[in-house]
């Protein structure tokens, strides 16, 4: 389905300037953390050109990030615009506390993507309704088939923004705590504490006489907890 | 000790163009938004304009944010400038999918701040202690009293950054499924999906000796498991 190579491009933006060994341009890897996720951090700048990062959620489709909200909020409605907006979509999962025996060497052990594009707004009724498919989806998978898809009205005030994947970049850390040896013999405490985002039994909402869905039932799709 | 009004003034940025019910300017409100949480994301915009946004740690002491980082990164050198660097930091908490019988009315419970300003970087002795003590012990209270403090190498190499609370605004949905009432026969499944963020067993680091401190048994900071 996508020709987009095997690996993003490295730009000036997406190369750190510190713990290089930390970042990876692989499109399998950067889809991974994606994938783990749907809430986003839209950054844009507003028109006096200051920044302004909003939460929202996403959904991955090949090499398009999705996004979408009402036809009224501001970043959507420049992304109509025929320049598009410039972003970034910055996704973040974090995964442990890293506790050193320094305050120095304290850290987080987390997987991020962060993508710098210009978002556009989806016109197309087809892409339009695969993308709006796949913001429920990416949340609960197999939802989008089984609710009430927007009606005319609904859909007229919705509004839909794609950016390509194309200038992204992952960063990663997966490491114990990293002491410096001279600090060794320190009488601290020194490891790593687990943290995980974690789903709890879902609650019907009084009188739905529908039972559980299948898709929800040990619903942990962000990975399992700690 | 802080002058700030009991709520933040309401300004065209922090004044939501939808859903105005679901945000507050209340300062308890917003701090205890901030409180919940310790990774926030950073919003600036580079040389040329651009947006970036960047996951990073940070801590609130009265009616400052305090971010870190080295002194080499990009954002933390541009905020060492006279005129400081024009900022958006928000924090987000996810606490529930809300799933409805339409797709369009499917939501999410969540709080989050957003908080705008200019940045200035830290260069006061005095401050960069408090600061760098407040960014350990936002994530894990107690623990800079329990571990090695910078020495002046390490602190050569690290600056931090302030952002005054002063234009900022919080917004939270916490609420169940809102069915629309024609939708109420249909054959799907609406409620909600708690979320949270939970920490796992402390993993001590091969070879360490000292016994698990207080401050992390039971270590559940960021609010009950769900």
């Amino acid at each position: 389905m996508s020709d987009v190579p095997e690996s993003y491009a490295r730009t000036a933006r997406t190369t750190p300037t510190r713990y290089k060994d930390r970042a990876t341009w692989e499109q399998a890897e950067i889809h991974a953390v994606l994938d783990s996720s749907w809430v986003c951090h839209l950054g844009f700048t507003d028109g006096e050109g200051r920044p302004v990062v909003l939460p929202t959620i996403f959904a991955r489709v090949d090499d398009r990030l999705y996004l979408h909200g009402s036809t009224g909020s501001r970043p959507l409605r420049a992304a109509g615009a025929p320049a598009g907006l410039p972003v970034c979509v910055t996704v973040t999962q974090v995964d442990a506390l890293v506790l050193t025996k320094s305050a120095f060497n304290h850290s987080v052990n987390f997987r991020s993507v962060v993508a710098h594009g210009t978002a556009e707004q989806v016109t197309d009724p087809q892409e339009l309704a695969i993308a709006l498919d796949a913001l429920v989806d990416q949340a609960v998978p197999g939802r989008a088939k089984d609710c009430r898809p927007g009606n005319p009205k609904e859909l007229a005030k919705t509004a839909v923004i794609r950016l390509v994947l194309d200038e992204v970049s992952a960063k990663t850390r997966a490491d114990g705590a990293d002491d410096d040896p001279e600090d060794a013999g320190l009488p601290y405490w020194s490891g790593v504490v687990p943290v995980a985002t974690v789903y709890g039994a879902p609650v019907p909402h009084p009188g739905t006489e529908r039972e559980l869905p299948a898709y929800l039932r040990d619903f942990q799709p962000a990975g399992a907890p700690c």
